[in-house]
Formats: structure tokens, sequence, C-alpha cells
């Protein structure tokens, strides 16, 4: 009379720190995974049977022991160790998700030199990398997207909004320069093997970021389109796109109202950052 | 060479409190709605052309106009209005989403009586309403999904967890007795109009707590399987139930440790909270 | 040189969960503790001695033990025993700070009859309790403060807001009817030990509660100075009460710069609810 | 019967962009500013009567209106200013209090060039500011506080932690290598305008930052006072600073429970960073 139909569970947000200290100069990684599985498991829904089902604790150790036994390449590598050490080992699961999200720390410098084994916590920004492993031996595929969230970015001109479609609601004024500020959770799906994992990100985030800074912005939408072209042309080995982009509003303070004696000027000076509502906006750009 | 796939835009978190006032006895609605368009927009992205974009502002100033001219009924009633007012009055807009979380209010209590006009916020559980509407005129279909978020439950009893699958990195012990403990993210997919859209939501809800009450649970999976078809007996309308459901982790405190004089004692009585990480498990239960 | 002059040391947010269930009808007691000491730690500070400090872990650890031996009055004999502990068996503590939030959570009702173990989180609101212990024997001073936190309380009429004083920046209009909102912080220090801590808290809470709905206000600070009277009213045992509250605003929405045929009345129906920046009142009321 | 003792009121978290766009390259400056005033209000908690309240709302748009006016110096100069104008222009004001979180924005670099208008934002650590006007005229005091909240930072050797006093719910191990990580909030008290604001306060937050990283620690307590001691050491004009650390557990993940063929080290490598609970040290250090 009813279905299962789609089904996973796995462990969410372990957060592991590495540390790689064989030399006295140390390297830090700071990982928060969520592991999940996928496969014949429907034994535990219908009837309560656990005998397929490998604990989400498991799973959380199985993260930190491949912290170390796998953990000298990328976080990519790292991850797709994880994801097909489950859908290998495990004989009940078809395909495991990965999902990390990486917090960056930034050495400390002390009189012009970096510190061994000191760091800064660095943030909101945070790069993302999550793997779906599938299936196994020949058949097993391995699909790697590569990200980052919370990249809170702002330009102070070279943005402009006007021409818009109207109607009886519509009371918001044109401009032809305002504060363009968004804060980027951006995805990549990579269709090869980059050379380097590591230099993908940077070469990614820098054209994101470059286009954002220097396309001169008629509309945020444009200003996405131009930047998913940009990471396209970047890097070839991927294949698509996803920004998701809340249009952060900054609205010019209204002077004028005040009965001061010397009128208060406010050529795009000072803005009220406001938290809620939003714009948003997000598109998909893809190689054709 | 590059093509723009998937796009939306729209207003994120519109915060919007409605006060009924036609009496005495006031009621409240407190509602943050999220609203996207879809449809004939490429010309934003591709050449930063505006003039089939209505402005998120625009859509903004229609929420808060519609709660005052379409909020007599059910959320859901209001949610449909927007949704079909953007894509038939929008000549661009092909869709339109309308996703609204719903913070409840109680009333106060003095001296047994209830109060006319003041309240006391309840949460953190909201309920949610996501209406899709799709098309104009005939070729018009509104898809309506009704849910609840952050619905956190706890037994203290009438739980087990044994007899799993083990690997080299199992290391947790089974138990016949334990804390279940979730927070519930619950959304329903109406497949007709029910009666009384406020009833199907108390109906549903009431089915998935005392489901989860009164289940002597095997695993958090089988709970939900067993909630998912208790909230599809209850209400006819919907089709499908889709559960997400951390398993928060509750741990017995180990007082054997200690070297007080008395031993402590702690059959099932002083357990950590503990955050992160937890359990995740999701599961959709149609009708067949 | 320098001197070392406050300072403490303890653990912060223990998470910890008590069901009591020697019947089969459970209750749950869900608490967060902070604990803190002060007293001879200088050594550690000047030296790295640590050869006078109980570790955090201890700390934390006496708190889960003390939910198991000294869990069976109320959360305020809880905190007392648990602080007297702390000065009276560390030779080195002269005070001991113990914090807790009292997270609520509701009995589930079943087709009318409440369920013996399953419970549903009520918040935001959670009550406080704060225990400072100085000195031992005869010496030994113990203050107790009750609280709440985040009662979120609205009132959609009875407030008013005019005649304030205005200078050149000013630009507020005046209003004799408008939303009156806040999200109450109230602590209240015990000098007595009351018959019954928690019929205390039921009685203050009551007393807050039903001022802030029945008095008329003038304004918020009019309102919080007839709420800090009503709760020393209520129960003889408290000496002062401290209430902090942001004033939440709720702004009419202006519907007349639509263009839509048909005017759309608002009075004071229609209201955005703004996050920041808000009002900020804070006032202590004693007795004299 | 009752007294009304300390009370204030004011606007809570102003959020203010400044921009500075003389020339093509331009400058940003993101404030969180809440106001708080002191002086004769007792009428408007007494009876409601508003006649000597300056409504939250001006003190907002002053706010504002300085960020133009006055806000050429540093954010101290400004909240100087700030205060300073509501206690000399408010006939009812004797105490102003201007409270500052300053949100770091780093230039976007594009081909090793920094670029003039485009910035992407940095956490989560936060500068402070905190200014306390007090009367007017001659008798006028101006108290400055500077700060810093959300600093992570972490050391992943060069801290033990033994020797440790010890009672019957000790169960904590001695360490002689683990990592120290605390996410640290200072302020310090000016005695003294120094030359540069600005320059004094990195000045500062490198004396902090540097004795964390060097400080061979015994406890994280004295750590603090190295800390502490630094800073006075590094700028004269402050009198005082205050310490407050959150003691972030990272905890050694024990890999010898695992069944694996070959044993898993794990020498200070891979480890839990859990969240709660925490420890919690608190000093203040000051000139003798």
């Amino acid at each position: 009379m009813y279905t299962l139909s789609a089904n996973q569970y796995g462990k969410g947000e372990i957060h592991l720190v590495r540390i790689y200290r064989d030399t006295p100069r140390h390297e830090i990684r700071d990982l928060t995974v969520t592991t999940a599985l996928r496969g014949d498991f429907a034994d535990a829904y219908l009837s309560g049977d656990q005998s397929k089902v490998l604990p989400t604790d498991t799973q959380k150790n199985t993260a930190f022991a491949f912290a170390k036994t796998h953990g000298e390449g990328a976080v990519e590598d790292y991850a797709i160790a994880l994801g097909r050490h489950f859908v290998d080992s495990d004989p009940y699961a078809t395909a495991a998700d990965i999902d990390v999200l990486v917090d960056a720390w930034d050495r400390v410098v002390i009189d012009g030199a970096e510190h061994d084994h000191t760091w800064v916590k660095r943030g909101p920004e945070r790069r993302t990398v999550r793997v779906v492993a599938t299936g196994t031996g020949a058949e097993q595929t391995v699909e790697v997207t590569g990200g980052v969230v919370d990249l809170v970015i702002l330009k102070s001109t070279g943005s402009e909004f006007h021409g818009f479609h109207k109607d009886e609601y519509t009371t918001l004024g044109e401009t032809d320069d305002r504060i363009l500020a968004t804060s980027l959770d951006v995805t990549w799906r990579f269709s090869a093997v980059p050379a380097d994992w590591d230099a993908a990100f940077v070469t990614i985030r820098t054209a994101l970021v470059s286009t954002f800074a220097t396309w001169h912005s008629l509309a945020l939408q444009q200003t996405l389109w131009q930047m998913g072209q940009a990471a396209l042309d970047a890097v070839p080995e991927i294949a698509e796109v996803k920004l998701t982009a809340p249009n952060k509003h900054h609205f010019l303070y209204d002077f004028t109202r005040f009965t001061v004696a010397q009128p208060i000027p406010n050529d795009n000076e000072v803005f009220h950052a406001d938290d809620r509502p939003y714009g948003l906006i997000e598109a998909t750009v893809s190689r054709a």
C-alpha cells in the first residue's frame, strides 16, 4: 500500500582537525565531514532489522581514520578515498556521498616570518568538496564537485539597475550607481580530474572574484553569467558552474529629512546594510 | 559556447506580520515568505537587459499587499493566490515558487482567560507551506506542499539499537534501551485540496508525533517509516511524505570512573546531549 | 610591575539531560550548566603551576554526577548543592558560580492523555538559575538569582508612543496605536528562600506576562517599570528585578505608494517585522 | 515602595557602511553601532511621559549622519564624537555609551594589483571600540576601550597540561603536548590617547598573537597572563587588559579500538574538535 522511495543515512558534521607534523613546520587541515550511504537498507525501515546497517558511528570512526591513512593528498583525494571505501567494502551500500566543508586558517606572521605551528582562523568563506561514489569494480563512478560557500563580496561602484519591468506594486527607483554585495555559494562539477585539485580551486575562485570586481554590472544576473563563464574558461576540467547569490541590499541613507542648519550630502557614501529580505538570484552555466 | 541552464530569481525571507482586528479579539499571523520566478529572463543574464525583470522589491511589495487583500483564508490560500498572481500578471514569468515559514504564537492566558491581543512566541517548531504555480489559464497547475521544520522530539525509553552490521572500524556498543531524539523536518505533497488546510496540518502533525511516541523503535529508520505511513493514513489528500531526521545523540554518562566512596548508579538517568556529529536519516514514503 | 586582578575559570555549556524513571511516567530535565571558580589560583597564571587547579573537566564530571546525586529537588537546589560542593571541598576555591539554562519540554498528548515518556521541545524561552556560593562554614553565603531569557512577547494594540523630545535628527512620527514587541531577558535576585522555587518562577513569570498584556503602554520604559513592580508584588522573597528589553520594531507597511485601481487600506493590519536595529531598554526595579 | 535603579536606553546594532570615494581608490568602513543614554529619564518609566526621551530612532539617524560628518578619522574618533554629541546636545542625558563592532574587508587582488572598489569580507574576528562619555563642559570625561572579539587562534604544539589538583571526580589524563585553541575576546582600556588609534590596535593585536604563538604554555591561564603583559608592554597608553578565552577542546582520536590489520598510529595528528562544553578562562591584567 505504501512505498519506501528515496532514502539514505549517514553522519552529519564530523568535525576533524588533522595536523601534519613530520617537520617542525606543521600544517593544519580543518574539515567538517558529512557522510551518507544508499543501498540495500530497506529492511531497517520495514522491519527494524539492522543487519545490513553499518552504524553512523562507524562511518564517523572511518572518517577520522582516513584522515590519517588517506590524508596526504588534497581534500578531494581524501573524500574520494572515503567514498570509494564505503561502496567497496560495505556489501550493502551502492552509493556513498561525502560532503566536506574546509575551514581556512592563516599562519601567524611574527616579525615578517611565518610561525611554524600557530594559525588564526579565517572566515566566513569556506571551500567545499562533494564526492558521490557509485557502484563497484569496473562499474564504479566517482563524481566530484568543488565549491565555495559564504564568499561575501562587495563593490562600491560599477553597478547599475534600471530599465526593469514595472507593475502596479512597483515602487523601486532606478539607479546607475549602487553598491553591489552578495554572499556567494558556488559549486562546480568536474568532468575530468585536474592536474592539481588545490590549483583548480584557486584558479576558479580567482576567476569568480576578478569577474565580480571588473565586470561593469547592469544586474546581478549579468554578473553571475559572466562569473560562470570565467570559471569555465579558467579550468577546462569543470563542466558546469552553479551560483546562488543573495543580493545583500545597501540602502543609501536619506539625510535630507534632517533639519540641520547645514545640509548633509550623501553622494553614495553612507548606507544602511539591511539583513532581510534580500534578493536571491540562482543560475547554472554549462558548456554548450 | 556556454549555456544558461536552470535559473530563477526572487526575494528571500520577507518577514511580515498580519494582525486581524475586526473584533476586539485580535488574531496574529507571522510569516517569513520567499518568492522565486522562472521564465523568459535570459536577457537579464546575457546582456543585462532588465526590461522583462519584475524587481524583487516589487515581489516583496506584493507579498505585503496580498497579506491584506488575500489574507482571509489559510496560509496555503494566501500562498496560492500570490503564486498565481505572479504567473498570471507577469507576462514573462512561467512559474512562481512561494515558500512560507509560519511562526507560532500562543495567546497569553490571564486568570484562566485568553487575552485579546497579547501573545508569546513559541518555537523552535515552524509550519511550512510551499506553492509552485506553473503556467496560465487552463494549463495552470498549482502544487502545494505542507510541512514542519525543527520539531524537536525525544523519548526516554522504547528505543533499541542492536544487531547492526560491523566492520573493522566499528566500536559502538549495542543497546536495548536508549534515548531517541531528533529534530524533524517533514514535508508532505498534496495531490488534492483538503477540506481544511489547517485541520490537515494538525492531523498530520498529530499522526507523526503520536507514532514517534508509541512505536517501539528498533531503529530511527523504522520509526520514520511508521511515521510516514501514519501521515498518509491520516490524510488521504497527501501523496507523499519526506522525512529528514538527525539522530541527536544522548550519551549515558559514565560514573564508574569516579573514585567516590559510594558508587553512583546511572540506570539511563543522566546523559550528555552532544551537538555534533549526529546521525542523519532521510526517507520518503509514498502511496504505492 | 603588572597585577593579575579579577580572574576565574570553569566549564562553559555542559549540556546534560536527566531522566527520572522511577515510575512508568518519566520526567525530563534539560540543563545547560556553566561553572566558574574563583580563589587562590594566581600560580596557574604567574608560573603555570597547576597544583591548585581543579580541571574544568572535573567540574564537568561533577555537574553530571550531581544531576544524579543531588537532582531530586528544584534546579535551584541542584545548583546550590553544586556551588557549595566546590567551595566546601576544593581547598583553593573561595567562590563558585553556577549558571543554568533550562530548556522546556512539553509532554506529548495523545487522544487527550499525556504520554509517559515522550516530549516536544518548546522554546525559544528558557528559565535561568544563577547561584554564587562564597566562603565556607559559618561564613558561607549563597546568592540565588532566577530569571528567564528569550521570552518573546507581542501585543497588537494598547501601546502608544508620542510627546517625545525632538532634535534636528528626529524624523520619527508619533503614534497612539502600535505593535509593542520585545524579547525579554529578566533576572530576579532572591533575598530569602521561597517555599517552592518552581512556584516562585511561575508566579513571577505570570506577573511579568500579565502586566505586559494589560498595562496600556505609553512607552516600553513604562511597561518595564510596571512589570518589575508586579514581580516584586507577587513574590516577597525577591529583592530586585532587572529587565533587558529590545524594542522589536514592527513597521506599518505603506500601501499608498501602489498604483492599484482599488486603494489597499492598512489600518494597523500588515507590518514589516524588522531584525536590526532595535531599541534597547534596560531597567532595574528594587524594593525601596 | 519601589525604586527605579540603574536604567538606560538606546539603539542596538545599527549596521552602517561608509564608502570613502574622493578618489577612484575607494575605502570601506563597516560598522555595527549600539548607543545607550543615561540621565534624567525616570519620568518615562514612572508616568510614561516621553518629553525628555530622545527617540532611539533619532539616535540611529545621528549615528548615520555622523558617519558622514565625523567619519574622517579613526573609528575611535567617530565614536567619541557621537558620544560627546549626545551628552553635549541632549539636556537630559548625563552619559552616553557608544559600542562599535568593526567588520574587516580585504581588498581584492587581481594580477598582483589591489582593486580600487571591491572587497571580500574577512572574519570571524572583529575589532571593537567602546566609548563612554560622561558629563558636559569642563567636567566631561571620555573613556575609550579597544578590543577584539572572535579571534580564533590555535597552536598544534608547545602546550602542556599536567600536575593539576585532583579529586574523586577527576578522570582527565595529563599531557605534555596538546593542541591549544581558543576564541579570544579581549578589551583594553586607554588611560591616554595614543598617537594613532589604528596603530595602537595593530600593535596590541600583534603582541597578543605573537605571545600566544611563542610562549610555551603550561596552562591557558599562564598564556593569558603573558598575553596581557605583552599588550601592556607594547602600548603605554593602555592601563588594563581583560581577556576571556574559551578552551576549545581538540581530543586526540583513539585509533587503538579498531580491529584493522595494520594498527593506525595517531601521534598528535588527528583530533576531534568538540563544540561544547569548553573550558572558560577569564583574567584581567593591569599596571601595578
